[in-house]
């Protein structure tokens, strides 16, 4: 039987940050080592052109994030890691799929209907600055799914909606074409109780870039400690029972905590823990569990050529796949040479 | 001075007619010679596959569009001459370009808006069978051009606004990179008396293949001769004066006389000429000005191999171009390797 074979994409706009850590990467590197599972990882660069017209900024993430990636021990060679521009098979697959896919379909998408919404809550055009990347970027994850005929994708619950539509344009050009060229995805939504939460920042909204709440995985030791001390929190003296499920402090701490380690700060909150002795103890289980991939990810950050041989090793091994496959697809569609 | 760029893309779901030849073909083979111009042609594969889901269909039209440009006497060493499909930095391109695109300039497309228009009309959902290859082609067509910075795209009317749309898209990615990298395209519309005009079909209307009243451009003798005299006409008897002006038998012949010929044959019609001898003597003009080429069409298809050479040449000179480019262009936007 074929290995099961499951796809996540990082978009390259942002630095990596404890929330991203907790809540994808760590489960993601933890799930790549199931032998039984055919796992591919790559760097969403076209996708991050989307939002992000910086392009000091779209090199800069996407270099820190494959950093982060392989400093936090995702194995190149049981994976497949590459970066989504070296493999010129997507965009090509992507117009192809376009030519399957109802323009209706893409109307529904929620985040295309989420601009469209406030910009007529604001009285502007309903596409006032909707771009033809934001409005079809389901059809290039599409794309980026079937391309590797990936069975499982693990997303958060608002990306639902994306798998269903690489779903449905799957089903189209098989039905279509008349073939069972594409496997049909279906999305994995990951359990709030697995550890792969969505982490707090540091005023207690979920963490994000667009709050700038954010705690970057990779600070020193120095700066890492003077995040966690701005972690808000309410003005109940030392000795004073503070709640723990209310306090990002507590939430963060649970996160990086075994079982044991979770119930004894609960006790120490009950107790009354001083917030300053929290944040102190939260940053030494913090930096513990960070530290080592630390010191790896500044050396790789110092190396880009071991970083670009990386990517293109994961390039090499998507490429021997998509283009083959690829092939096939233009067959069906009747893109084939005279010999 | 670098010499002016001009571009032609053919889309391959059809079989090449009268129309196409006189409207379309013959002149720009004509143009291809002259020196100051560098010419890029190609085959729209990929633009076909909007219109066109038979595999059969849009194989078996791009081996007959590319053998009858050939034919003709396309010099494929002095011009560019290559299929969509063979050039991946096309798709990429496109996806780029859509990064910068406003949606609404999409919406505003002729072709979209007419399709709209029909579905309401018809009190179907004003989407109902558009698909996103559809909706979103002017930014492929963008693509094509840009990709080979070309000055000037010959077109017909009913495209200047695609050619407006590139241009537009052009300055908007050269604008927000900060970067001088697109020409901005203009549309060369063909004078309708430059021999170029559109040439009316069996039933009198434009030739086209939805309206089916097409004469096929590499016909046997016996077929062209058969087809030549479906052509329309009245009731007019022999020794009657017949009127040039509204015969597609004159109108056809125009388009492949010489002044004095045509002159002539005015003066046939004012005579009285017969339908059935004035249908002969245009089967033999036509089919004078068309034998040669048609012998070397008949050869050219039954050599594929001859044929796929001749396009691999083209991809390789058109790639030698695009490559480069491409990657100052995903350099401009931040794509790029980490050495």
């Amino acid at each position: 039987m074929s290995k099961i074979r499951t796809l996540t994409g990082i978009t390259t706009s942002g630095t990596p940050h404890l929330g991203n850590y907790v809540g994808a990467i760590r489960p993601a590197i933890e799930a790549s080592k199931d032998e039984n599972v055919r796992s591919y990882y790559f760097l969403a660069d076209y996708h991050a052109l989307i939002k992000c017209w910086d392009p000091e900024r779209v090199h800069q993430s996407t270099r820190e994030i494959a950093a982060t990636w392989l400093a936090l021990g995702l194995d190149t060679d049981k994976t497949i890691f590459y970066r989504q521009s070296d493999i010129p098979e997507i965009p090509e697959l992507t117009w192809m799929l376009n030519c399957v896919c109802a323009k209706g379909l893409m109307n529904r998408a929620h985040a295309y209907k989420a601009s469209v919404d406030a910009n007529v809550a604001n009285g502007a055009d309903p596409d006032f600055e909707v771009t033809m990347g934001l409005f079809s970027y389901p059809v290039l994850m599409a794309a980026d799914i079937l391309m590797f005929n990936a069975n499982k994708v693990p997303v958060g619950r608002d990306q639902i909606q994306h798998i269903e539509m690489a779903r449905d344009i799957a089903g189209r050009f098989n039905h279509i074409y008349n073939k069972k060229l594409f496997t049909l995805p279906e999305a994995v939504v990951a359990d709030a109780n697995d550890g792969s939460a969505v982490l707090q920042g540091l005023d207690g909204r979920k963490m994000s870039k667009s709050y700038d709440n954010t705690i970057p995985l990779f600070l020193t030791e120095k700066q890492l400690k003077k995040h966690i001390n701005k972690i808000l929190t309410n003005l109940l003296e030392p000795g004073e029972p503070k709640d723990p499920d209310t306090s990002a402090v507590f939430q963060i701490w649970k996160a990086f905590a075994t079982p044991e380690q979770t119930e004894e700060m609960r006790r120490e909150f009950e107790n009354g823990i001083a917030w300053g002795e929290a944040k102190k103890r939260l940053f030494e289980l913090v930096n513990t569990e960070i530290a080592p991939a630390r010191e790896r990810y500044n050396e790789i950050m110092n190396d880009p050529a071991y970083l670009e041989a990386e990517l293109q090793k994961g390039a090499e091994k998507a490429r021997a796949e998509a283009a083959p496959f690829l092939d096939k697809i233009r067959k069906a569609a009747g893109i084939k040479c005279f010999k």
